[in-house]
């Protein structure tokens, strides 16, 4: 695909388009316990020490922190949907988790679509990102329900 | 529930129970815009003014900052989980957007539990959040799959 693209609706996206990040997200030690500190306070996510001790046998970043850094990946990939990225539901799931070092990317593909029965001007997109570390570790999958328009200039000539 | 119990294991938590959050987070239009420039860059999300053209008409929370303060709503809640929180996954819905002046508070229900097939030491424990405003109004729904370890004094008394 052309990650150039000005902007995406639902016409231009098929199932099977990729779209993949160039430039990668270090997640540091600092930035893991800060997030953590603020949004989800455990000893496995925000005490480096104290982590040794938990389930992950060391610090880990919160599965929240690795889908808002996948979030900000995906803002950074080329994935202009016209009008915003409308999110109606996700599903994530995290095989492993995410360690000091890692630094993130994201592959995004597109999986299904189908216009709405009720609303002419857009249509349901699934789409799918699988988030890595540098050495291809997995650190996130996630399964996303989107609204995506129609380009507006196709609607208006159809009316 | 007693949500002043230190730790509570797979063997507390039955299908049925609730915790809730005492106090509310507030959203404020510096945090939406200050959380959506760092993970989710989006005019609905980071521009008041600009927003007014959007979906959302109007300034919205990205739901990924939605679902961080869900996170942390949570840690207050009291749900001391033996050994941690530990998502093996989750699915979320966002029915309606998060606005400036939201209190947001939690709600938890846990819905299911069955003992690991594999290691007698833990189960798997279904827990749906729901996140509302101070009018009720229903901004997220949570449906969480989570690792959840059995008390290692009765894992003990066992072997």
């Amino acid at each position: 695909m052309d990650n150039a693209k000005t902007e995406i609706w639902y016409d231009d996206l098929n199932p099977g388009d990729r779209y993949t990040s160039q430039t990668g997200i270090l997640m540091t030690e600092a930035a893991i316990v800060a997030f953590a500190r603020e949004f989800d306070p455990q000893p496995g996510h925000d005490d480096p020490v104290a982590a040794q001790r938990t389930f992950f046998r060391g610090l880990a970043a919160s599965g929240w922190h690795t889908a808002a850094v996948t979030m900000r990946l995906r803002a950074d990939v080329g994935f202009p949907i016209g009008n915003g990225i409308v999110g109606a539901g996700v599903e994530i799931a995290w095989p492993t988790p995410t360690r000091p070092g890692d630094e993130l990317k994201l592959e995004l593909v597109v999986k299904e679509k189908r216009l709405s029965s009720t609303k002419p001007d857009r249509g349901i997109v699934i789409v799918e990102y699988d988030t890595r570390n540098q050495r291809g570790e997995h650190r996130q999958h996630t399964r996303t329900t989107l609204v995506v328009f129609r380009d507006p200039s196709l609607t208006a000539v159809a009316t």
